[in-house]
């Protein structure tokens, strides 16, 4: 497969998408990023890469690493997690308090936000030193001592937060979560504002892909079933309330974030980043979802 | 791969669970089946097949059939099907009237009953002969002339049909049904009411697993990609509010019914039907959960 | 009170309004009526009354008639109705399904369309001849033999009731209604379909107003506690999802209808119907609402 | 009328209930007063009035302090208030999110939490100094220097406060409340704190009863009519989701708090305070309903 021309011809297919959407504006700090930009990088598990553009400019993860916190806490809990978060589909909007209050305060599923601050709850109560460890944990699986978080983003995010902070509280009321909330808040919105490039994010989610190989950095350590079952959670969760159309168009699982950036997987194939920070209405990068359509179709490969 | 030493081994460590879960009893003509039996059939895109148990006793394959019907309607009416039906998890129980209300009428997805019912409307009006249509489909997949409605059962459900027949009233009301209520109540009921054994509905779910053969079947034809979609759906949709369960033990497209039978499918690899009638909270059955989950776990295969 | 000053001072006030509003149009007899009419009447307890304009016109009472059934309801039942039907506002539309799914099957009040089903079951259960009980109930409080059912009208509701249906059916589901849906559903829309004047509805309704007079009539026979609480019922949950804003700008108990008629009681002072068919967006009568609100302006008198 | 009749009858007939209900609990401080207290005081607006048991042992009047915030906000906005709260019974539980986050942050009327933290936002913008204003109303209103806030009950439920904190997050994601969250947070729990006795309620709402008096105190004055809406608010919406059964049985406009005190009017006759610490499943006085029910079954008047 010659991904670099793939990837090119990936690239001029989507150009006259490049001005749709809109960049997220409740973080002013993401406001000021540049929407216009893109950036491809394809790694696959035989060592193969290819990139295009802002390849390798960092950007805001944000729910992207979710997928890392995930992995922390199924290797620090392991099937006692799922007393505390559910692995359901949600059906709503990713911030929807409605179902939370339905259901007694048990997320339905890790990568809704309500899920992510019980994770951040498990993760502060059971790491030494949650900042760091979360941070080195990154640094490993991702091969790179110089991914940072923005504390910046994470502050402006913070500030801002009445509806994670209403999240919070609700979970709290429910006894879901055990640390002050405080606490809970800024460590959450620190783990959203770490900055990766699609390489680096490439690089790091080939340990979801290639689940032959041993899952242990840093301490956290899976089993190859464990990061079928991670896949398996992208797959049905990782795209809001559009996950099934992200099945049906791209049929891969992945993780997106509101700063523009989505990475997907093919397992035992490739991993593969792409970012462009203006977003549709459900919050996915506009080219991302369509570049990552146009992989699959064009390969003719998916894992349906 | 000893398919036939797999499923042996399967049905030995099942056992322990053949007197959990509870038959559907809201159909009085299901609720007469002895629900002591268990059958599977498993039928590798390269021609093997190994059987055990009650793999050749017919059973109502129920919400099955809408893999057949979504497989018509795709064929029938492209990518316009999406106009009247969305393809996202529903994230709710499968007879939900609540998302259905505050949607306006477009059912979440064609797996869900209000989805269902907006097939067999479509269907409804496209088909010259609908029964006979449908029917002669599922014979041509299945390549059996002597599958046939269980026409008791349609009647038996239709008495007691009071959810659905809110539901389609509902979807009349928002103008999402174009057909009187009857007509499309009934023909939704007798299609659910088709009987086919495991071996049959492994068979016929060869044509969704193995998508490089061509999908022509009595006049309905898809692409390789529409078939990848349908399966993409049977991933996402297929077990109700239990469909992020299934993708996490089992981890492959499927599809579920009330009469306790499931069919799943691997890629370019295999297709597998299972059949018990006792059935969990969720109304999938109880022993074909934990067979699926088996199979999967002792390949070490699954689409993650 | 110069009552008969009062009510032209009113209409004077209320022309601007005139052209304001919607006529209901989903049930196509009803879409017949000219829009622009306009009447009302008042009668005290004491025997003044007061009309003008359109006052003896007679206009579909539609859900005016859940006064009367729940009369004959409470009158049948006793409090043993309350196990089948709750008393408390919806807070939502009058025709939301959601609710009802929620309360499995419990309406919340008698006025919304669920709890009328639930009264017309009852009604047909308990009554010999249903259509002629009612019709004679109400002619009798009407002291009035000329009161009619209009056919017509309750054919092309029934022909176009398929939210009405969607309810029936959910709650024949959950086992709150004994008779077969269609007998149901065709004596609630019969009771609809009365058509009275608002001359004749005032007078009717001083049967409410004034519950130190003995309430029996044709067999029906209600202690003044009773007419007291359906007079609470009424404030509470006569308006739909507008009860607060009629309790607020007008003070009185009453029911609306979508044909555009309003009755209002002020206890132990008067009885009062207007009737406009242009509706607000919560289904009640524009001119009726102002008329109302004026006259406890005008009077410096309502319950509060 | 003999009231200290009445009420000594109604005394020995609801001592059966006693025992009937439970405490709040969730606030630390109020779980520590003695369960097995009883008090009634009622005060005609002629100047006759009654008392029996512990009518002059003050208690936390919580909720009924939502009124005295009404008066304060309709005084100061006018009908703007009605921008930023709606007018109608909510139809479920006082603390609901739900409603909230699906009227996009407007609170659907003053009485339930959200809708008083709106209230309480709009005075601490309004008044100069917010916690004295508020008291000196009060007190101006039951003509009582006294009157004081408890401010360990006030601490106490602001460290419990999650669902509260919750539902002002989400307000402030909504844009409806103004000041920052821990301000109006405070400040509620502070209102809500007040200590009365029912002799001391029962005198303050007087001002209520007779809207023929003029209301004007410490500044805050309203019109005849302003008072009449209010009565009709408390009618609709003074008891979360009891409002129907409330108006049913009792059938006057009224308030309660979680501390077991319930305040009622009738208007131009009398105004009635009760307390018992015991709650029913709804958060309202067990003791004090049936108090209430007698009261207005004895004298055979109500509002309806």
């Amino acid at each position: 497969m010659d991904y670099q021309k793939l990837l090119e011809n990936i690239y001029q297919e989507i150009l006259p998408y490049a001005k749709e959407g809109k960049q997220a504006n409740y973080i002013p700090e993401l406001a000021k990023v540049n929407p216009d930009q893109f950036g491809m990088f394809i790694h696959s598990i035989y060592g193969e890469t290819a990139s295009i553009e802002q390849a390798d400019t960092r950007f805001s993860i944000q729910s992207i690493s979710k997928v890392f916190a995930l992995a922390m806490c199924l290797s620090i809990k392991g099937d006692d997690l799922w007393k505390r978060v559910g692995r359901e589909p949600s059906g709503t909007a990713f911030n929807s308090l409605i179902q939370l209050e339905v259901e007694h305060g048990i997320p339905r599923n890790p990568f809704i936000n309500a899920g992510a601050l019980v994770m951040a709850d498990i993760l502060f109560s059971h790491l030494d030193d949650p900042a760091n460890d979360f941070l080195n944990f990154v640094r490993a699986v991702a091969n790179n001592p110089t991914i940072e978080y923005n504390r910046d983003v994470a502050n402006s995010e913070r500030e801002n937060g009445y509806l994670n902070a209403a999240i919070a509280n609700l979970l709290k009321y429910h006894g879901t979560i055990e640390n002050d909330i405080e606490s809970v808040l800024n460590f959450y919105f620190l783990m959203c504002s770490i900055e990766m490039s699609c390489r680096e994010l490439s690089l790091a989610f080939l340990a979801f892909a290639n689940h032959r190989r041993k899952f242990d950095y840093a301490g956290i350590s899976l089993t190859a079933s464990q990061v079928k079952r991670i896949n398996a959670i992208m797959q049905t969760c990782g795209f809001y309330d559009e996950a099934g159309e992200f099945a049906y168009f791209v049929g891969l699982p992945g993780k997106s974030g509101v700063g523009g950036g989505i990475v997907a997987i093919h397992p035992l194939q490739y991993s593969v980043a792409v970012w462009s920070p203006r977003l549709n209405s459900k919050g996915n990068s506009v080219m991302g979802m369509k570049a990552l359509e146009l992989l699959t179709t064009e390969t003719k490969e998916s894992i349906f």
